[in-house]
């Protein structure tokens, strides 16, 4: 929309260019932000810039679970609390916290780093593979909790192969519909899959 | 959705805070630019976090006519091909950028820094209107750009009434039917007023 010879300062053109790299933010928006910015106190900009500075400088990742942490071992890992014999295996970052949010999980995690996928070009040897199976221990348990599409069910399928021989039982999330789904709105693959995998009635 | 204790880092925790204070962006659009960010390469996180610093501690506002700047006078205010006999008042730097870009328009600028608006307690003291004033000589021309609102009609006209002892022409945008638009789908006050506006035929 606007090109380089028209924006009035270089300040201001290098800010929009650099926010409208974020992904999900064009150009429009990422004027509209400098633009905001520009109005705000100099503390305020201060804070939001050395904030996305930090996060390349003063991050770190857990040795164990390779979680984002402020030190070496996250708060998970380095919890009495935790049940040290089951190890959730998750996607992302954003996994661990979706799941932490529940209230409803006591084991450890080990975060992948991403998913097998040939089309974008991530191999086995490019996940924290290696340093999930260096964890295994027999007699733990392994939650496979990777997503439902052909990706996650390859690396599933990929990481069951590779642990298999550990002496670990394997397990992986619950499907089927929503807790309080209506029958009417659910797609009928699920409705089919969740009548196969249908359970005991506990009253 | 996510609280404070759940957040596996206060850098993490930190930066979604600071990306989530920008308008239009909520705290689960906020952590997912901070898992991005966290991907990324240092390099390319300072370039965001110092030009963002950048627009507090580098940015100018020109003398004259208050535009954002990298000097003391911006580059319109310097250019000798630039009509000085002309102002445009405009409320914004993002209306500056609009008219500079549609390179239809040869004077110069006067950016207000708003518009008065009692609902939000902006007054025409907190306006640029006293420096329009000083820049004024008989002769000029004044073209009051402001939006066609209740607020942008106010502003024009208290401008008006100040400017219109000082010899000066003022005159503002022609407002009507769009270039190109269908009268089939144009709204009746706009129909109305570009009938009553109507101007010679030219062909």
């Amino acid at each position: 929309m606007y090109r380089a010879e028209n924006y009035p300062s270089k300040v201001l053109q290098n800010a929009v260019e650099a926010i409208s790299s974020l992904p999900g933010i064009g150009s429009r928006s990422a004027l509209r932000l400098a633009l905001h910015l520009l109005k705000q106190d100099k503390e305020d900009l201060l804070r939001l810039s050395s904030s996305i500075a930090a996060l390349g400088s003063e991050i770190h990742y857990c040795k164990e679970c390779k979680m984002v942490s402020d030190s070496d071992l996250c708060q998970i890992c380095s919890s009495p609390k935790r049940d040290r014999n089951l190890i959730c295996v998750v996607e992302s970052v954003r996994d661990v916290m979706s799941i932490e949010a529940t209230n409803s999980y006591n084991g450890l995690y080990h975060v992948l780093g991403g998913i097998i996928s040939p089309i974008n070009g991530v191999s086995p040897s490019d996940l924290n593979i290696r340093e999930l199976l260096a964890r295994l221990k027999p007699g733990m348990e392994i939650i496979l909790a990777l997503s439902g599409d052909v990706e996650g069910e390859t690396t599933s399928f990929y990481i069951y192969r590779q642990i298999e021989a550990y002496g670990v039982k394997v397990s992986t999330l619950a499907r089927g519909l929503g807790f309080g789904d209506d029958l009417e709105y659910a797609d009928s693959l699920t409705l089919g899959r969740s009548i196969e995998a249908r359970r005991p009635f506990k009253p």
